[in-house]
């Protein structure tokens, strides 16, 4: 199987939380893959002609066999369905999934992007830092520096009760799937490992350092997947 | 079957955000069932002998022939598994049902909780606002007044937080659930109802009036369960 991944400067750096998902997921199913990474302004000449007309050109696609698979929840649906014999990693609906998504995207992944705006600049090469610069303005309506300084005590605020959810929901369930990691531990996963890797000190200091016992010791357990 | 409730002032007024979980439940499954109204001082010695010792005394208790199911998750399950011809109403997991249920306790119904604190005790009659007082005194560590005078912005702001998630959600899912109302359905619609109950205006301007139109849909569809 070959996964399409985006980089920065660094090759071997994922640099995005939705391909994260679909590395966890692999990794759960210790399912073996090579990674084809993508600088930022090659995703679209190369994932384009890969997937159907109209659909946007995005990391992470999944090549197995004749099988092209698009966007982090369709792989795991895939990888479940196709390699039945491997650990299991959906165990709720499609809606409920669907639902931790908006919860977490929302509370916790836009505050945190706001947060760490600037942080994904240091990683990139220099041609690399002006196409995102110009195409997250484009998106957000705002530069980075302005996104970063939009009321960032609220994003903080927002992050940490996010993590306090999760800090209750873990002192009484092993994962956020329930006994196995599942689709939401694969997602806030992705997300803790993409901010660790973009600024350490933020992830320590918004992460980590308020959490609860429940949340380290469940990050704890998640880093056997984080490769 | 019979249904335990707790009631005020007025005998048909289902007093509990949790009992109603339990009547939206058989509402949606149509079935039928009576009611047994309890004041709050009378939960204790009625509902006590009935269920296990050391487990907490409190309604909603379900009768059915020589079942007692107590808690409303446990009898949306009994539910399920007791009436299988019934419309369905679990379609994920139990743990993400339980993460729904944690979200939405810490951040709506708590907010919630303390914006509607004071207007519980319209609804009783004069000694049960006594018990309610002394309780709730016991449980929280301030008097109602405190409460409703702590931060009430910020309640505010949490509870509005929770809404553009649901929204959010619900411009891509008829139901919280998916396609059709469950758990997570059953949760919100019992807490918008007690709300509603408990101060119209208050729901209308923070549940209602700033609502977006996918809420204001979902909450239409759901009337039909609610009696």
């Amino acid at each position: 199987m070959k996964l399409y991944d985006v980089v920065g400067t660094d090759k071997n750096l994922c640099f995005s939380p939705n391909v994260w998902k679909a590395r966890l997921a692999l990794n759960i199913k210790e399912l073996k893959f090579e990674t084809i990474p993508l600088r930022f302004d090659e995703i679209a000449p190369v994932i384009g002609p890969m997937i159907p007309k109209g659909k946007a050109a995005t990391v992470p696609v999944l090549v197995d066999g004749d099988n092209v698979i698009h966007d982090s929840y369709e792989i795991v649906q895939y990888l479940e369905e196709s390699y039945p014999a491997t650990q299991r990693i959906l165990f709720g609906s499609r809606a409920q999934d669907a639902f931790f998504n908006t919860w977490f995207a929302l509370s916790f992944q836009r505050p945190m992007y706001q947060l760490t705006a600037l942080d994904q600049l240091e990683l990139l090469d220099e041609d690399q830092k002006e196409y995102i610069r110009r195409t997250r303005k484009e998106m957000i309506g705002m530069s980075l520096e302005e996104l970063a300084n939009y009321h960032p005590e609220a994003a903080r605020e927002s992050a940490q009760r996010s993590l306090e959810i999760l800090a209750e929901f873990l002192s009484s369930f092993d994962y956020l799937a329930g006994d196995h990691p599942g689709w939401p531990d694969i997602v806030t996963a992705a997300h803790f490992t993409w901010v660790l890797r973009l600024n350490k000190a933020t992830f320590q200091e918004i992460v980590l350092d308020d959490a609860s016992p429940s949340i380290q010791n469940w990050w704890h357990n998640m880093q056997r997947y984080v490769y």
